[in-house]
């Protein structure tokens, strides 16, 4: 089975592919989109689809895994980070992918032991438990291993997802 | 000039769709697509995505137009509403289309004279403009065409978009 997480964003979104097999965990590939704010919103969007939907095919994935936002101070922000959200539901029906949320509690939760953890240690965590990850300095990137690895963990025991 | 209004939502997305030439303004298809609420969610964004290219190409529309909507009661149907919207930015973007957006007051103005006018009375305007249509329930229809005519009566006037 190979996990996508995506933190999507419209400046970075981040991603991190792993495959599980049985307990095992091995990372394939992880980084970051970023795409130019000089450049209209529906060429972003559709920037958006071509580059998930290359890495969707390009890695087989099975599983799309994102995080549930919430409500920030910006109301228009939100709406718009829909936008990015309903492209990746879009790429998860034409591929035939499962597509799973989790809260950002629950991703915490799972990878640090703490529901209430903050960004750096989350990263701490995501850091040693891939020590051979060229250090990141996005942190965009570890969000999205994170919510990768919270899907891993709460998938079906018998993997027929 | 082929503009399409598009009310977009996950049970009812109404559309308008209307030519202008010169100072005049034809209607040419208005409808809904009712999605299915046993439907998942990729299922429906896929649904929409096929059904409003399949619009697109079929009439040659030439300019997409959307109500901003505002954060409502429940800020999860808000994103959601979002999923739909980058859909038809994907579209506009796939076929080269553009983009237009009005707030609330505008379409109402636009349409109806009044800024805040309500539902019903743009409902009228839009029987009394286009007396042929029928009788139409669905108020998302009627709001998608007063998107569109807003879209149509606030173009550059030498219709070269």
């Amino acid at each position: 089975m190979i996990f996508l997480g995506v933190d999507p964003g419209f400046q970075y979104a981040g991603f991190g592919i792993a495959k599980s097999e049985g307990a095992r965990v091995s990372l394939l590939d992880c980084g970051f989109l970023k795409m130019n704010t000089t450049k209209s919103l529906p060429e972003r969007v559709n920037l958006f689809y071509d580059y998930f939907l290359d890495l969707v095919t390009k890695h087989q994935v099975n599983v799309i895994i994102l995080e549930t936002p919430f409500l920030g101070k910006n109301a228009q922000n939100f709406l718009k980070l829909g936008y990015l959200r309903g492209i990746l539901y879009l790429i998860a029906n034409q591929q035939k992918l499962q597509i799973m949320e989790f809260s950002p509690t629950q991703i915490k939760l799972a990878v640090t032991g703490y529901g209430g953890a903050g960004k750096d240690q989350v990263a701490r965590v995501i850091q040693q438990l891939f020590p051979r990850l060229p250090l990141i300095k996005q942190i965009d990137v570890t969000d999205a291993l994170a919510v990768t690895l919270c899907g891993i963990w709460h998938r079906p025991k018998n993997d027929s997802i």
